[in-house]
């Protein structure tokens, strides 16, 4: 593959899925999109849904970051995932600064972060593998707004990506709409449910799984076997 | 081992031991029953202490814990723990309303969790090795109240489950109370030790090392050797 | 090598390193020196800097942190290396207590600390491998002030350790000088330049990188390949 | 708990379960009691059952192994459980002479192991969760024949232990018989499903999986949804 | 994403790749395609090269592997990606017969295996990222020959799946040509090489090393720096 | 750190050490200097003594392998440090072919190596901590025989480099000669000690340990207590 930039993206609407939040939206869509755990916010308390634009950057060079800023809209969100894996420091406070000036909303790097308090002050959210101080070198190419894997996710560009303190999923561009309206179909009964189970109803009878269990040959016990 | 359900068991009394913390207990037991530290608290601060409630689960699967929910008494500890390794996000808001519901205190699991936000508002603690909006199914059966290996110990129905900001131990019915006394003691002498030592006396002094050190071999010199 | 406690240590003077943060005097010494990101602070917000007493410690046992507070004066940062991977909390409130009492601003330790909400109260910086509630023995001898392995660097007695929520980085003695007039440096350019990227300057116009971007190949195309 | 050794077990009977394969035995437990999969032979081919002699050691400490060696008897399996993650080299090529001259079969030890060469050398298996030369202390006791924990699986005295180059699986002594009865019967029908699978016919049909896949929803296509 | 399986997938031909291997035709791609190091085979000397069946399963579930075999054809690689991680022995000597059957080449599965020593005898080869003798369910729908990310590459249906001692590779449909008219360049020319370098010619001289390292300000000395 | 290549380095003379084993040698050395345990033969039963050839290169990037094979004589061990966890294969075929020209005995690469299999039919050993087919740049500048850690051990350039099947040890040049005449010493009393325990000696005997064991507090019981 030859090092490019792709200039004209199409990016897909989020449609206020931050507000659904990433567990909902990942339920919504079937349980797939999810990245791996490790991807953790930097602080806590961000929500964010956007397009991303995707680099995939060489371990421990961050080149292409500084090429994708250009490539940044308003609204949208930074996808970074690298050719290994890879903890370096290569995402700090003044990329974020350059970030934050295009209006993105964010940044998911499958690598390291560093000037992790100047961000949190700043109040530009980063879900990253880690923290590293590690200083990265600006020597290879890679590309930006090509399909690229990050935390074990395939990312097209303009895909929504949906994050916070539960982690990040990506949305397929031609499924946002139909992930939305399933999204805020869960959110409506999420609530009613937990008011039921909150004033004491049991999950086994309001999900009618008892006749379940008992065919799959659950057996209860008053004393312990031996 | 055939799935069953174990309904009413033997609950030991937690006997004030969150007021000792984790440490603490740990060391009253003689320095065992400490769960691995990849088990971490969700938010930081909460302390508690109370019998366990045990669950065994398939990996990326709850139904085991809408089970366990009905067999959960005011003042206990659900304890989860998994036939394999697994960071799926088993438990999260709504099992947490109906865990809330019956007075249990929190949740120990070996796997993920979700919805750490809304845990976090409501003050449900969790100790978990992962934070993941992953969802499980509901599919295939495990058991409730039979011992479980739990993060590296092994987990008794009723055992007392002590958590806090350094972690979780166990402490196994039958030498809770003995246990409880020498926490009790140890928290009491700590007081005047850290007093001692915050004064400026050293340890060396205080716990009468040296002539110790001297004899294992250790030397002291004044230039480094070459 | 024999068990040794080197006591007359020569200390470089940490030129207040601190207020630069990690990532500025890492990349100030030509990024070398930083420990590996699994060293994190058990509480946010810390920032210090001053010369190392180290120590090389058995796994689970905290024999020889006891024997060099002795040798820790008003300033100073006790490093800690174990001879193998360990994760025990070989520290908590009562070394914490006796360290403060001597005025040292901080520890860091390539294996588990505890009573980490205590810490936090008494403002104790730690930055650790892991937190861990188990508990060491006091039975083999290490060594205190000889050069140790921590978290990957070598770390020799006296040379300075920054630490902040960015990670640890390691200056040798000799070169804290040079590293401290090249921190500054960087610390005033960078203020410039993030006020010219949060303006809107890219990056790419401010390093002048589209030459080199050009030369090394990178192509600019407005659809996706196929 | 006080160290303590326990003399004189009960030791089940291994009845030939390694004929069988861990596999086999773990599927006829109802797939339970199998160690953690970073359990591995340091050498290929071995396959041994026999009762278990259970050792709690400290990290880094191999004196109770030394202890635990008067207690065992021909045909036993040593079982290593250590209070916390380690990967210290606590046994090699002395050791398992001594063993060896005592008609033990092999070693299960959560920690390192060493001499590996050696040990194939001298045809005694062992399995361990790493290869290591790090010498140990013999500074702490431990316990000799209590339950323990090793690799994710609580064992007792006694009970019977399988391995082979699948991995480690645990019997408890009381369903041995049970268990050893159900590992004939499915290594018995496992000859002919292969005989069956290899002569081309389908699991789908073998197994009558087609009505259950097609109620539980799955859709064969002959395009790519786009 | 509703489950589902696409029958009749357009196959790439493999062209004898294999002969060229992995860290070959990764670097005649443009160092893209690589799975993740922790991908091995079970047992060594195996190399091939042939068309994916792609299967998405649920952790600790091999359902889905049951309904892939009925897709496969003579000269296809069965590829594995889970839900999330797992490393549960989803695949054994039976399923393997069944594949053999086929005529199936091998199995790349991002979880476990089990039956290593009959796979071995078997000659079938396996690339996994662990082996366990975890027993499965089969109680969850996955899908057959969909997209799949397989240790971080995306793997399309009918991509050609390259495997030897050096790890995985995987080489979209549209470029096999490309890429193995690139391998045998490179083939060719890396025993012109090989040769030169055995010789004793320094890779400094023959790649033209020396003027780029000069200006890239690499400096030569005769004694170390103080 | 400017990048800088040291021509003369003092070799230290390896006396015979690879006879003695990384086991012996390193408790020769009092347990120090051994190398994590990730670090692992890539084909078994090499055993190497010989003195360091030290790289410090960049993740991703072996322009300084490259560098470092002219630096290197007969005999010597070349030792790989990388700025950052990296596991890419950064040495192959061609380097060793470059390597075992100039009469270099192996390598030792905190990073992964690939051809693993030409690598073995050349003979020529590598330790490293993974196999990689993952290509590498060669556009940053590190060093050459400069001190480097390498899986955890500093390694100055000159010292001997002892490997084999147990790992990887490093002793410093001032200690060679002590540190040979303590593993004869202890090679040869590990050959009456193993006729002693093969015989049936017990090691509690042999080593004097019973009062010891007594002193510290072991308990001898019959029965498991309750």
């Amino acid at each position: 593959m030859k090092p490019v930039v792709i200039r004209n993206i199409e990016r897909a609407d989020p449609q206020g899925l931050e507000a659904h939040g990433v567990s909902t939206v990942h339920e919504a869509m079937g349980r797939f999109g999810l990245m791996k755990p490790y991807m953790r916010p930097i602080w806590p308390g961000a929500a964010i849904a956007g397009p991303a634009v995707t680099v995939l950057a060489q371990p421990g060079d961050n080149w292409m970051i500084h090429v994708a800023v250009e490539q940044c809209k308003k609204g949208d969100v930074l996808v970074v995932g690298c050719t290994t894996d890879n903890t370096d420091g290569m995402f700090g406070e003044l990329l974020a600064s350059s970030l934050a000036a295009r209006g993105v909303q964010g940044l998911i790097i499958d690598a390291g972060c560093r000037d992790v308090r100047a961000l949190h002050e700043m109040k530009f959210p980063v879900w990253s593998r880690a923290i590293s101080a590690k200083g990265t070198v600006k020597a290879t190419l890679g590309s930006v707004n090509i399909p690229v894997v990050c935390a074990g996710v395939n990312v097209n560009p303009g895909d929504i990506i949906v994050a916070d303190d539960d982690g990040v999923v990506v949305v397929p561009k031609k499924i946002v709409t139909d992930v939305a309206q399933k999204a805020r179909k869960r959110s409506d009964e999420e609530g009613c449910k937990r008011q039921r189970l909150a004033s004491g109803e049991l999950g086994l009878d309001m999900y009618n799984m008892r006749e379940a269990l008992a065919k799959a040959g659950l057996v209860y016990l008053d004393h312990p076997e031996d």
